[in-house]
């Protein structure tokens, strides 16, 4: 069984389809980084700009996302998220999608992300170290 | 019979058509925008950057937009583009958009710009004189 | 005073913002469409696909947006709407976003629509008569 | 050394950057499926929406992405893509994003697809035969 950290609710938008009548695949990147930002800054307290002005920035390094069933206009959805450390450098996300209605598991992803201080790569401790007080 | 200062070619992408097959209305905002950096940085030589950094942005006051004819999936098209002063303080791009395989007229936009410094409104001039220039 | 048929809550996030940190100009059209769409669904209980089935199509004919203020990431801000018929044959959409924290305005639109059944325009009745009920 | 099978011109749109002057991570994917659907319509000669009559439909199934550096405002670069089988049922498109002005890998990503005939998975050889011939 799974939980996580983190959940927020979306309702698929018409603009947001394609010529199928379904999200257009990068669309999820979209919601997928909607989430990860809304939990960086309300759960964690980080302030980007903040952070950008000290030269840090963390940045997507790898993406891998499953297909498994589209969303569909008018859809209401969980886009729900999961953190944790890989090795010395790496922060994964670990994010689903389930349809509310019935609960089914739309989407996975997992997302690679590093913090880079004027360009190279740091330990992402400020972020981490921050999961422990949740 | 209209002449244009600037003319940019497009091909319609998939991702930019939405369940009826046709480009979605707010994608050709998408299409006029970039038709007018385009010709603000390559043929007036303006460095949005540099202006930035002076305080000096230009904005957009107010967009009026015909639909006339839908785009479809494929369809390469010209956005073409004038410019003008009106009054003391206003650019006005006059932008059209024509199918390429017949020259119709698909969108018909006027585009109301100011340029602010610091947050106030000042004259153009330093946009609208390179015009003479062209 | 202005008093409106319908509002919707939105945030701004992050992928909607342009260089400048601000939303971009065409992304509003984003949001006056979804707030157009679930007006029409939730309220007026219109089912597109079935209109479309019976060729049925209303389209934007003709969009005036006035930019007053911009809207900055992470701004929760209400879309708020009118309908009405003009002559014979067209809607109007009249469209206003306000910021929550401090009630701005921050952008107007009118949106002309019109109905198409089989490519040619009809009357919107179907349409402006459910205002009559609400 | 890497050949590749179809490679397509791009600029960046500023409308594509995000806050950070750079091209925002979901928007690549625009750039690749835009290329897939060029190489599948123009090279293959695939009519999808034909096929979609038939009940045909090819799936992304699964989306791998390495972000190597970043795209900015102006760059123009070259997407480039091969394809492959792989299986029974798997189409694989390794595509790679390169900068023009110094031939620099920016991206790195493998698209996994399959065909769906009415919503079951089919062998993929109606594309991958084509493949032959090219």
């Amino acid at each position: 069984m799974n939980e996580y950290l983190y959940e927020l609710e979306f309702k698929v938008r018409d603009y947001e389809c394609d010529i199928q009548g379904i999200v257009n695949n990068a669309v999820y990147q979209n919601y997928l980084e909607h989430t990860r930002h809304e939990f960086l800054k309300d759960v964690l307290k980080f302030d980007f700009a903040e952070l950008h002005q000290q030269g840090i920035d963390p940045v997507v390094y790898r993406v891998e996302i499953d297909y498994k069933y589209p969303l569909k206009s008018g859809d209401i959805f969980i886009s729900k998220l999961n953190m944790a450390q890989e090795g010395n450098l790496k922060m994964i996300f670990n994010q689903d999608i389930y349809r509310k209605t019935d609960d089914k598991l739309m989407l996975r992803a997992k997302i690679i992300a590093v913090v880079l201080k004027n360009g190279r790569p740091i330990k992402p401790d400020m972020f981490t170290n921050k999961l422990l007080n949740i």
